[in-house]
């Protein structure tokens, strides 16, 4: 997407270390009115696929989760890092490695919010190993439902997470796949 | 607000220890369509107040914050629990108390977004004591802006927070504020 890959080269800041910060309109300051145009987009890739629900996980999928279901008119479920004390027992669960992080969170989803008649978008704003991504498939399966597609912003496509991920069968939509990034020179070359 | 007083009695279940659980539409499942009509509420009651940006902070606000920002037609920032590796060092910073997971927050938002010029309004799900919300007012203050107000969607009247708030003279509005609920009896009265 023309729109977002020329956001990315404005505003986007490379640092070493394949670290591309986006947070002045994708995940600390999210620039809602540009987000939507996102949301949009993967209204119009997915037109033709029926979705019952938007699947994220907290916290930086929230927003994008949230406006893109403005256009599928459906409720967005977030999974949530475990720690909540006011939450449900009953969950889906699983684990996702967090390269950021450098730390395992256990993840879970209320079972009240996925059925096996939900066909579900799974949505994040970046895509890199794919190990979220995995473990919110993993969500989806548990609950016996179907995976409808994966909806991402920012692809990191050098990192491998998201070509594994169409390789099982499951169909990825990313709005900007990023092939190389260089922090010396500070440029991008977009697949 | 009727529509969300009716849906908390319809949906709301209420816990021991004045816990109300609204996760399957506002704050784990958010029903974006109906969260939609909330936002619209929200632009209504200060349509006549300039607002540059919506303050939040995560997880659970990021969704009605975002879905709200679609009718103000501007900008989301929400502020971080501190933890992350590639965050950035120039930030305003408040501690803040979170009785849910009885635990003090250290809680930041970049410099980079919030200016003397903005006024600021920041949403959130819910308000009970008060502490997150005096968290965020604090940090548009560090940041020289205005708070042109705060819109929650369910305030506790009875832990009074929101009366605290709205005694130091910032604009509170609540879409639906509990004056008294019964975990035995099932019950809820509204203000």
């Amino acid at each position: 997407m023309k729109l977002l890959e020329e956001r990315i080269l404005k505003d986007g800041v490379i640092k070493p270390g394949n670290v591309l910060k986006v947070d002045s309109f994708l995940n600390h300051q999210i620039d809602v009115p540009f987000i939507a145009k996102l949301g949009e987009e993967f209204k119009r890739l997915y037109a033709d696929t029926p979705v019952t629900k938007i699947l994220t996980i907290e916290s930086s999928g929230i927003g994008i989760a949230s406006v893109a279901a403005m256009y599928f008119n459906v409720p967005v479920v977030f999974a949530k890092k475990a720690s909540g004390s006011n939450m449900d027992k009953d969950v889906y669960f699983t684990r996702i490695y967090s390269y950021t992080h450098n730390k395992v969170n256990e993840v879970v989803v209320s079972k009240r919010f996925i059925s096996p008649e939900d066909k579900v978008l799974i949505i994040d704003d970046f895509l890199a190993n794919g190990c979220a991504l995995e473990g919110l498939v993993e969500i989806v399966r548990q609950a016996g439902g179907t995976v409808a597609g994966i909806g991402i912003a920012i692809e990191k496509g050098f990192q491998g997470g998201g070509d594994k991920l169409r390789a099982s069968g499951i169909r990825v939509e990313s709005l900007a796949i990023i092939e190389k990034m260089d922090s010396q020179s500070k440029t991008i070359e977009f697949r």
